[in-house]
């Protein structure tokens, strides 16, 4: 943000700002080539009484319903098999995990902006993108909508089933100390949040092609890495309304006990 | 639909409708910036004489009888090997049906809109994108292409080897109720036609630039992940055409019992 | 092709002629939006004096180099292995294939057309898209290519290791005809050149956003989901300079016989 | 680059220049319908003084610091689980790899190019895309975020442990020689080089119009299929600062002395 402002102080405009991957035939002027919209109240009363508003929460409601759902699904099928030849394997895990970000998050951009995930809501609220009001009703929807799906595979699996493979809630994994846990969900949670910036940076979907139209991929493959690379530590939990719904709906005193480090509740 | 007419009668428009990812630059005035197209007559005779119509036809035919093909022989190499490890594995299985509705979705979307899914269909009726007599002769097509494919399979696998597999057929796995089996392609078919519904949503396809560009991308994806999900439940039938196809021509009892429970028919 | 005059004929632009899959708001006017470019000549003596007709023969080769070191490759380290868990699996098989293809038309879709496989060169030669001097220039590089990639591997993996592996060379597995080994090749490399068609068919590119822009990508994933589904029925030759170029660099009867039934040399 | 010039010797442009995938609507004129940047000067003083120049270094240090984080750490929690059924298995070290590219290219192409990479970013040099000055800053801070992402999984995973588990470290595999694992290593940096240079073609960007869109998806790509075919000869060290990073964080005899043979040290 302040970057841009040192642009200009700094005569960087004089130099190529930037080294063009696959865009290299734009016009680089130093006329500001796009409009910052401006930043989101702190408490806006008036959206209250506007429905794209509740239509915006009931989005996020379904987006994370359907996100728990299938991945839940996806890590009982996983977990209540002894050889892991005869599943999906933990890779099929993690593309549960990426590849419904990737498609709720094309579904639901233009409705909400597609964000499934109350750390994406507070990182977005303190950047100013949205108001106090939407960021919290959006994260109690996001949570309902978890809740509701892990209760839905719950009902699916049998209580005690779904109890005995572990409900798919996040815990530490022997071998690893809380701190451990922390702090790969807070580079994890980073690398999510840094992505998630970046496709809605103006700057950057006014210059390069690709930044608007692929947003949802390269959001989506973040997803889809960092469960590749923390699964073994925590089991992932960047999303907390995920890790909340599988804890309630789970509601075993490792799971809540983990759940309180690893997503700061 | 309603939504949007509501929109101008709470005032909705004086505040911003939608937070954007990647889409920053875009204005958002409170003229409509896009047209819907008007609802498709119940009933168009006209449509007979059109060529068009029936080269959508073959292109259903086609695209469906591929899509059983590729799919049930990817099947059959993974059932027929003891070890998992040796086949592309339960997770190949998923890549093979979320990837093929990718690439005829893609290869078929301007010819007949790419439904290859009798349920699709159903669901594009229902919202008056299409006449009834279009949505049963896609559907009529659909299965005829549906039977042709999963026969070709079985005359490469041999009769009774493609008996002795299974012959790709979805059936409850042991430990899940027929209700079970029934909920899960109940919400399974909501993830996929609700992904087509965004991607074909007139309003979102103007304002996104995302939306009209990736189409194909995320209705394969959401193949793909009903499949990582559902596959240790049923084998997943959210395609009632597929399902059918491969009863037919593996014409078992428990093929069709559990075709009646899972796919409605 | 014909289907288009037929259009004009039976008064087909009264109707919607395409069901829309995310374009709905584009407009479809009777008259032609598009340019059909004219058909290719029969033979065209002064491509030959033209440096662009030779820069394309020599991507052709670079990329069909590339196309069998990274596959051949891929497939040693998988079969060099006991237990393919320790692997990249027959799954990622069927990615190097897949993906070297779509990276590989991405790189040089725009010097030589992209086609790294003689069998779409003789698909487009049939459609008058280019003329026979190219064609046959063309299937002769892709072979020198395959050839050469080849044989890199070989000269990495020490000759004994190479030949005791197999080589890479397609043959039909145990358990399958050779009437089912050339069947299934058939209608794998009909999916393969169906979706390149459909990238190039002007009339879709004009209409459907989505057509010209992700074009590289079904035609990846066409290989990789033929990979999937024939990797166990005859390793997949859908590509007659991949299996030429691992035939002649193997160099054993077995893989020489069977390369006469699949690729139809 | 010269081929463009040798084109109008030889009347080139008589001739169709290229065979369209997918773009078959675009006019093809004898006019340049691009402009070609020019090259960047050897020493650029003045860039020293602009933030963008700063800001840029920053961008690669972050981008390499979560490329090694993620990644080392995927190939952690593959190599101390004994049967790789467990894990995300081989295929997903590579899919770590190439995806994390993908995303960081995405998201810092419009802040520093996205090179990540000091072979690309010494490719770029060569070819006068860049000062001497950004060159060596840019492989600096590359190096610096290696050693830091690589630091940090060492912090999570415990030293002993760490060094157990060989660190992530590239070697050649048995059964290999040096130079077997050296010309490994040129051609999959070719490949990688070859697909960025293909991205940054101002000529194909302006002609192609999936070239400046999908650019990151292909250069991710490409790097996941090296991957996939040269770690089981060396680990793949295409990425001379991910093996730098790896072999100082990791300080064993025998990752410096390959690390020397594979990044030309």
């Amino acid at each position: 943000m302040e970057g841009k402002e040192e642009d200009v102080r700094l005569g960087a405009n004089k130099f190529n700002e930037r080294q063009p991957i696959g865009t290299a035939a734009q016009s680089q002027d130093d006329v500001k080539d796009y409009t910052e919209p401006p930043p989101a109240p702190f408490f806006e009363p008036g959206e209250l009484t506007s429905w794209s508003f509740y239509r915006a929460g009931i989005a996020e409601f379904v987006a994370t319903f359907l996100f728990l759902y299938i991945t839940v699904l996806t890590v009982m099928g996983v977990v209540k098999e002894k050889t892991k030849c005869t599943t999906v394997g933990i890779q099929g895990i993690a593309w549960a995990f990426g590849g419904m970000i990737f498609a709720l998050v094309y579904c639901t951009a233009g409705i909400s902006g597609g964000h499934i995930n109350p750390a994406v809501t507070f990182g977005l609220f303190l950047a100013r993108k949205l108001s106090s009001t939407r960021a919290i009703y959006y994260m109690v929807m996001q949570c309902l909508g978890a809740i509701c799906g892990a209760g839905v595979v719950k009902g699916f699996m049998g209580k005690t089933r779904y109890g005995a493979l572990g409900g798919g809630a996040n815990s530490v994994a022997h071998g690893y100390t809380k701190g451990d846990g922390l702090g790969a969900e807070i580079v994890g949670t980073f690398v999510l949040v840094y992505t998630v910036f970046s496709a809605t940076d103006a700057k950057r979907s006014a210059r390069d092609s690709h930044v608007p139209i692929l947003a949802p991929l390269p959001i989506g493959f973040a997803v889809f890495l960092v469960h590749l690379a923390t699964i073994p530590i925590t089991g992932t939990g960047i999303n907390p309304a995920r890790s909340l719904g599988a804890a309630i709906i789970f509601n075993k005193d490792k799971g809540w006990d983990d759940h309180h480090s690893i997503t700061w509740l």
